[in-house]
């Protein structure tokens, strides 16, 4: 990072602290390494983000929205893979006990330690000796894995059992699948979304907000058939031309419509979601010529997944992940079915029913039944999977009983069955936000610094769809009934469905102004003299400085 | 709970887990107590209920949105007194290990268990033998104390520090008051709302959404002057008998007005926020009948609290506290100050400044200077609170050193000091929500069994505030074009801001009304061939079942 930079980062960070839009969390107590909280103005910031965030999906009409808990037993978060895999290399100095992750020792070193085995980073730790970050030895223990979950115990006593603090949110989208099956009256293609907390115990948390061991995550998991052409609308993007940077095809820019046609972006939904999400960006305040997308290389990938975006966002750390758009095939369902036994399928009716000609064995009920009794049920089902080829005696495996099925027990099956339809397990397009991300580039990207009578002067050029505060409203004095009348003025802004005003009646009204510019409200409105005697107000534009006389009644 | 309450209960919750409001949380991995799932319906419902919440507050225009961690570390709830006593006492069953809570099985046998010590409950266990709800034998072991806050570990290795997740938004203010007092420019009144998750680790949890280990809150802590005089509008509760069953009188109905003027409810602003979270539960359709606010008795109270009102509904499970409005005193910003040392305080001018007439000692500079040197200064810090009669020379404790003070070493200090106002802790009224009891009672309050055409017939009479679905769109058939109209009608609603319209076109009209009103969608709409010519469509209300004809674009 430049200087440059960097110093423009301190005064921005200071600022944002002081005027409560982002500060780090429990400080009177010291403090806690990857925790923030958002203040009196970045509450409401985000909360608007958040909502936007909600509109954007679920006007579609074929996307709701669900809550679940963060808490999460062990046995959720096995059959999704996480107890196994969310994990990352750790190593502790020797000589000041602090523990960082290993591959962050060696980002300068290595051109993408994350892909390295435990084996390769404790030989590349020994022979490069990178210096702790906390004390500048050089001395570390052998790697270990350290999962990254949160872990507690849900209950007391022997009672109690194993859970973890969610990971993402994503997990109770899938083991609500068959509610959310129903209540789409099992048709696909549908969605579901949840905004809430996720957790990651980072081994040594760092950029501000970029890595956070509490953050607000807003994922949506659409479920679609893959065998049926999905075609969506692209018309809206066909003047917009998206920054790829792509697996095959390297740095590219062209329309998601033309991206989707040549294959480089490999699904439509998937397609579909990005450009979905550069106008939610862009809708909360983004620059649009900050954002780009970028695909996965198929070795970065899950191996499950088929294709996968990375909406990035430049800022002051550079291109920084902020949204992941993944086609994660039928992983997810699948390990939930898999795990539980519980069936995580949608039915697909064919065009044409299909028939099928069935030529192999069944059981003969009348000598069957006697001799494998409260078995013969399960015994039937596995002689009809046989090949017509099977040579009888068979010792088959029932319930962990080793069952002899005779020639006796048998008789051909000779059918025709019609099926109309197949049961199937849904495709999963997922796209992943970063909130706290997304809201730390809305606040770079409006933070400006300009000067005003030769002093430095800070504006946030935020965003109306998400400011925290919509209306200034000021008395020119407090005097002569001006302070009555903003207040009956201000009461009103506030009495309306989702604004928020905020009175202000200290200092000089350039004073006022700039507090207002600083924080980002786009309209400040001033009562003065006139005022009482005409009922007109000053109306000043945040961004054009315009000031407009304007009757109280049109605001 | 008679019988045809428990069964209807029965009959409801299967409804709200079928049709997706409420339901068990990770049920196909069997489940976890105490954790629910708000579904398709209930997440919408309960963002509407959480968004309206705050609203009720913020319009207020002195209180603002924040939002902190849920993750704490040890030390912030350790200053809160949430280590040392936030705990039940349970018991084990020594046939079956299941734990339960000591109070909750002497519940038939003892007026208030909860009251109880834990030698006094040890007592009653053995006298009483109350049955194990498990396993029916009755023998308990010894009670202990069981902490109630879910625990865990921040970072990794040995840079781990133990935490928390919070038992309750409430913190989050406090240990920002700093960052709230300088958004207020320093003027109380003033407050900040958070809307989140809170946690408990509940030794058994039980009453479906009555008592959850993981819960949404919604809290404001409102920050006064205890020595100013405050006034609220109570004008437009004047015409509302509020129910209230008093410390002192009883039970009785009486206006807020005369129950503050009265002295009954103890503090103004603690009664503004009884009615202001009356108007909150008739807004999200509580019923009002069902609404009545019940005084903690001395002895119940934290041992700061000067005031306490509980909001109870009545619902299947009978009176239950939903909300508690608490004045607080001091206590909590006074714990965080001695706990760290930090100033937690808001400054009062005096109308007349005050003169302070200090006759004592200082130290002689050009003396104690060189004889105390780094220490000269904390020296005389205490010097000048020492007594007129002190006799030098005297030992004082500076800094873990002892100092001997000599009487060359000081002098008189005789002087007139003006003090224009002085630093205090501000105090608390606190309104805290159980969102989940809330939703409880409206889908409770909302639930209406009818019959039509002697078929048993269920309705949601949700309040539109609060509904998950605003309309539904039906084309009468799907074919002749009535099927492309009827979903230009439901995409023009759902692309309203805050409006969620659902298209369905599965079975008959009458059907579809029935699935419509079980989940308590306002209105439906119909197009019909009549709409292909006229663009005239039915426009059909939920409550009365009327029907008319409504040109589209009027809708």
């Amino acid at each position: 990072m430049s200087n440059e930079v960097n110093s423009r980062l301190e005064r921005m960070s200071g600022m944002l602290k002081r005027r409560g839009f982002i500060l780090p969390a429990f400080e009177i107590h010291g403090g806690a390494k990857g925790l923030y909280d958002f203040g009196p103005n970045g509450g409401r910031l985000k909360n608007r983000v958040n909502q936007l965030w909600l509109e954007h999906w679920t006007s579609l009409g074929n996307i709701v929205e669900i809550s679940s808990p963060t808490i999460t037993p062990y046995e959720v978060l096995e059959a999704s893979g996480h107890v196994g895999e969310f994990s990352d290399f750790m190593t502790t100095c020797l000589s000041c006990q602090e523990v960082s992750r290993a591959d962050t020792l060696l980002e300068q070193d290595h051109p993408n330690p994350d892909s390295l085995s435990s084996n390769e980073l404790d030989t590349l730790l020994e022979k490069i000796q990178p210096p702790c970050p906390s004390c500048s030895t050089s001395e570390w223990s052998k790697v270990v894995a350290q999962n990254l979950m949160f872990n507690t115990t849900i209950g007391a006593g022997n009672s109690g059992r194993p859970g973890f603090l969610r990971p993402e949110t994503a997990q109770g989208m899938f083991t609500s699948f068959t509610s959310l099956y129903r209540h789409f009256r099992e048709k696909l293609p549908f969605g579901a979304v949840q905004v809430g907390k996720g957790y990651r115990n980072e081994i040594s948390p760092r950029q501000g907000m970029i890595r956070l061991r509490e953050f607000n995550m807003a994922e949506l998991e659409y479920f679609i058939d893959p065998e049926t052409d999905i075609t969506h609308d692209f018309g809206q993007w066909d003047k917009l031309s998206f920054e790829l940077l792509s697996e095959d095809n390297g740095r590219i820019k062209m329309t998601i419509r033309e991206a989707v046609s040549k294959g480089i972006v490999r699904h439509p939904t998937v397609g579909y979601f990005m450009a979905m999400t550069h106008d939610f960006l862009v809708a909360v305040g983004i620059n649009a010529d900050k954002i780009r997308f970028r695909q996965h290389e198929s070795k970065e990938m899950a191996h499950y997944a088929t294709d996968c975006w990375d909406a990035e966002i430049e800022g002051s750390y550079g291109w920084i992940e902020c949204v992941g758009i993944a086609h994660r095939g039928c992983y997810d369902l699948e390990s939930h079915e898999k795990y539980t036994g519980k069936t995580l399928r949608a039915r697909r009716e064919f065009t044409i029913p299909q028939e099928i000609v069935i030529d192999g064995w069944t059981i003969d009920g009348s000598i069957a039944g006697p001799a494998f009794r409260s078995l013969a049920g399960k015994v039937k089902t596995a002689v009809e999977q046989l090949p017509l080829a099977t040579d009888f005696p068979i010792s088959l495996n029932i319930d962990e009983q080793i069952v002899s099925v005779e020639s006796t027990h048998v008789k051909r099956l000779q059918k025709t069955e019609t099926l109309t339809g197949e049961w199937f397990i849904p495709h999963v397009v997922e796209p992943a936000f970063g909130i706290d991300r997304i809201i730390w580039h809305v606040l770079d990207h409006a933070y400006t610094e300009t000067t005003k009578q030769e002093d430095s002067y800070t504006m946030m050029k935020l965003s109306p769809n998400v400011v925290p505060i919509d209306y200034c409203v000021f008395p020119l004095f407090e005097k002569d009934g001006m302070g009555e009348l903003a207040k009956t003025v201000n009461h009103k802004f506030n009495s309306k469905r989702g604004i928020v005003s905020s009175y202000d009646s200290s200092g000089s009204i350039g004073r006022r102004y700039a507090r207002a510019d600083e924080i980002g409200v786009p309209i400040c409105v001033t009562i003065d003299h006139q005022s009482l005697e005409d009922n007109t107000v000053t109306v000043r534009e945040r961004n054009t400085g315009t000031q407009t006389r304007v009757h109280i009644d049109e605001l």
